[in-house]
């Protein structure tokens, strides 16, 4: 299986469920130099145990910095680490993975859950990104392939079906996630004009449907394991080029309905 | 060209561009026991003096209503205030039209620019037709026609060609409008799911392109008139049936790709 070779890499969300799993599955692959930012609100806190005991293994490949990306000045503050810690080459990968699970109706939902759904996201995604970019910018103009890979700069939203205008709505009675989906669907739209913006700057944008898997978020009944969720959709990246610039896929490489 | 019936309709953002035209086309239709609803944030204002002039032409038809479609407070006092003017049929007919446009890139967009658009634009018609809900529920179980249609109980979000993820990124770079169509977008999604969830009470739920006018909002450069924008949305308010339930259209009855 192709593997990515990313020299650093940031994940968010990183303490659990596919975060996590995608740091754990970095930091096994063969990959001299490489530097993973495993970003999480509570480096310290019970729920980040398990980072905490993946990075003692691999003290050398992952750094864990504290980022809540519904906070502008945490994700400020993680910028001025993780730059500290970057060498000349810049970040290569950002992967903006936090988000929260929301249920609801539209008539059940309210407005303080629409707000939280918002934050981490959408906000959260839009702020990191903006923050992260100089970095970014820096790792495209350092490499000296052409075109675009995420082993060069990119940015990945792990957004889902949840967002997706043609495929939700049939789905909706049956999962009634107004205000995920709601913030999913603007996710979306921020990738695909992201990816125009940054497309000068060789900076490849994706979004990727990581499937229903097993986890905090997904729940007991989600077909998939993290496992074989994050080995799909690490192997989608280490194979995206320019020609899927500014796509939305899956963690099987199909792409998927806006 | 067909007319809408609705007696009842309530429109936000009704002192200028669209909004206004909206409710002088509908006062100007004759249509007995019409009764227009028109909100704006500040219906004593400057800005608010050529509503204030088009009421005082039709006093048995418009009443004013001082709505922030931002503020959830001042929704609940307009929701009161309009249940007390309403009859037993209820309200036929919600045109959230309220929003704001908002210029800049992902890069130039700060934090405070993207929630005042997600809360004018995406908050706003949320929260209005949750709270306009019960009374849209009660005409449409006072009617006594079966299906649907706008003259019935219905829910027309003004959403634009912005929040289309299938044409706008094409046009971003020449229309930069991040926080816009991020919003859109939202509104967009908002639209479907409400319609999936409104169906069994047989309300009408749409999102509607009023196409690029010279409005306030949309410039001098425009193409359209706000007249003839609002002349073809009308006309495509008027002939919505269940068979257009949940769809996207523009001011010239064209579906609209999400």
């Amino acid at each position: 299986m192709a593997a990515v070779k990313a020299c650093s890499v940031l994940i968010t969300g990183a303490n659990r469920g596919l975060g996590l799993e995608m740091v754990k599955q970095l930091s096994e692959v063969n990959c001299p130099k490489r530097q993973i930012f495993a970003c999480c609100r509570d480096p310290d806190g019970p729920k980040s145990e398990k980072l905490r005991e993946l990075a003692e293994k691999h003290p050398s490949i992952i750094t864990i910095v504290c980022l809540d990306v519904a906070d502008p000045c945490s994700i400020k503050e993680s910028a001025k680490k993780v730059s500290s810690l970057l060498g000349k080459n810049g970040l290569n990968l950002l992967v903006n993975n936090a988000g929260v699970l929301a249920h609801g109706t539209l008539q059940s939902t309210t407005d303080q859950e629409m707000r939280d759904a918002f934050n981490t996201n959408l906000m959260g995604p839009f702020t990191v990104t903006k923050e992260f970019l100089p970095y970014l910018r820096t790792a495209a103009k350092a490499s000296d392939t052409s075109g675009m890979s995420c082993d060069k700069a990119a940015v990945i939203n792990i957004s889902s079906q949840g967002g997706s205008m043609s495929t939700m709505p049939a789905l909706y009675l049956q999962f009634p996630l107004f205000p995920y989906c709601v913030s999913k669907a603007g996710l979306n739209m921020l990738t695909l004009l992201a990816a125009q913006e940054l497309k000068a700057d060789e900076i490849l944008c994706m979004a990727l449907h990581p499937g229903w898997v097993k986890t905090d978020m997904g729940g007991e009944n989600a077909p998939l394991t993290p496992r074989d969720s994050v080995a799909g959709l690490l192997h989608v990246v280490s194979k995206l080029t320019e020609k899927e610039h500014g796509g939305f896929m899956d963690h099987t490489g199909k792409t998927m309905p806006w």
